[in-house]
C-alpha cells in the first residue's frame, strides 16, 4: 500500500484534512501524519472512518502523546527535525491549511523529490502543485506517486 | 497492540531474532526494527510468517531500502540518529546480538525508561535484564510492558 | 557574541553571501552555516576576510566535508535534519539565494521565533522580511536581536 | 585545532572532568561537550581557565540553556539525538562517569570510528580504551587523533 503524508495545521481545515483522509484510505493509502491534533487528527479520524491504517511520527518521547486514530506510533524524540521524517514517509504529501511548520516539511519533500499538492486555500509557495478539492488532491498525489 | 523493538546485527543472530518475531506476532504485538538486514530482517521475518505486523524505521532517504518483511517503512532521513526512534518507539526493547549501534540503541532506550532485555549470548552491559531463550526475552519484555 | 546563521545556495549568491559574512563579522557577530559550499562558503569566507569566526554544522558524518572557512565543525550525521540545528543555532538567520532546504530552515527559524531576512532576490515566502542590500540585512538582522 | 568531545555525567566527576577540560585546552584542543551541566560543565570550565575554546552542542532549542563556560552554542532541537553529533564532532571522544546517555554516546562514537576513551571510574564495556588519570585520558585522545 503506498504511503501519503498529510501535514498542515488549522482548526478550520479539519473538514477538508478529514476527507482527505477518507479518500486515501479508500484508495487504499496508508496515511502518515506528525500525530498530533487538528490536521493530522482530522486526517487520521478520516482514514480510520474508513477503514484504512494511519502511521503517526510524533516530536517527543512519550506513545500517549499520538491522538486517538493512529494505529502505529513512531517516537522520534527529535522535535521539530521528525518533520523530515514525516515528509521523507510519504511518496506523496498534501498539505491542508498549516503555517511555518508546515512550510519546512514542505522544504523537505520537496528536496527529496517527493511529490507535494497544497489543497486550497493554503500556503502560498511558488512551484508546488495545488488542488481545488480534497479529491483532486488525492488525484494529484497518486498521479505523482504512478508517475515516479 | 503494543510494539516490541527488535535491535541488534549478526548474521549467527538471525535464527534466534526469527523466533523473537515470531513469538511477539503470537503475543499480538506488532515488531519494530531499524528495517535493515541480519537482525532486523529476521525478527520481521518472522513476525510475517505469523502473521504479525512490522514497522522498519529507516536511517536512509529511500522506501526502497527497507527489507521485504516490512508493513510500514518510516523513512528518517537522519542516519544513526534513527536509533533513538527506534529505541523510543518500542514499549520495551530485545536486542539479538549486535554491536556499537545495538549499544546506542540499549543507552537510549534505558535513558527513556523502556524495559530493554538482552537475549544470550548478547552485549555485555550492566544493569540489563538478561534472557536464555527467545521465549524467555518475549515473556520478560512483556512482563516489563505490563508492569508500566 | 551573537550568533546569525547565514543560509541558502546558488552559484550566482555568492558575492552576496560573502558581503553578508564580512559585515556581520565587523559587527563581532559569529557566522553560522551548514557547512557546505556556495553561499556557506561565501559567507564563511567573507567572515574570515574580515577576521571573525565561523561555525559549519555539516549533514555528514566527516569533519573533512567542511568546507576551508570554517573554524569550528560540527558533525551531526542527521542529514537534512541539520536544517533545524543551522536555524535554531542563529539569533537571527539571513537568507542568500536558496532553494527547498532553504525554505525548510526558513520555516523552522520561524517556528522557533527566530528573526529571518530574505535579501533580495530571494525566496519568495510570504510573512517574512525582506532586505535589498546586504548591508540592509546585517542590520535587520541585528534588529531583530536587539528586540528580543 | 583538533576537536576533543568530554562526555558523561555525575557530580562526583566534576573535578577529573574539570582537569580533563584543562589538559585538553592546554594542548591546543577545542573541548565540545552537550552543553549541559555536570561533567559537560565542568570540562568547559577547565577549558576556559587555560583559555581553551569551547563548543556546546544542547538537545533543546534555546541558547540560554547553555552553561556560562560555553563559547559556541550549536542549538539542535533534536533532544537526546545530539548525543550522535556530540559523540561526530569529537575526533576523540573521553567519557567521565556517566550513564545510559553515555553509553548511546560511545556506541556512536565507536560506529563512527571515534578513538574512545574512559575514564577511571567508568562505564564498564568491552572493547573500549581506558585511562587512570585525566593526563593518560588526554594522552590517549590524542594518540588516536594522531593515528588517524
Amino acid at each position: 500500500m503506498p504511503q501519503v503524508a498529510v501535514i498542515g495545521s488549522g482548526a478550520e481545515h479539519e473538514a477538508a484534512a478529514e476527507e482527505v483522509g477518507r479518500l486515501l484510505a479508500e484508495r487504499d493509502c496508508t496515511v502518515v501524519t506528525g500525530g498530533g491534533g487538528e490536521v493530522m487528527a482530522a486526517a487520521s479520524r478520516g482514514a480510520k472512518a474508513a477503514g484504512g491504517t494511519t502511521i503517526g511520527i510524533l516530536p517527543g518521547e512519550d506513545h500517549g502523546d499520538a491522538n486517538p486514530w493512529i494505529d502505529h506510533v513512531v517516537v522520534t524524540g527529535i522535535g521539530h527535525a521528525r518533520n523530515l521524517a514525516v515528509a521523507a514517509s510519504g511518496a506523496a504529501v498534501i498539505a491542508v491549511g498549516g503555517s511555518w511548520g508546515t512550510m519546512s516539511e514542505i522544504g523537505f519533500a520537496r528536496r527529496l523529490g517527493r511529490t507535494v499538492v497544497i489543497l486550497e486555500p493554503g500556503l502560498q509557495l511558488a512551484g508546488v502543485a495545488r488542488a481545488e478539492t480534497p479529491a483532486e488532491a488525492v488525484e494529484l498525489a497518486l498521479a505523482g506517486i504512478a508517475g515516479h
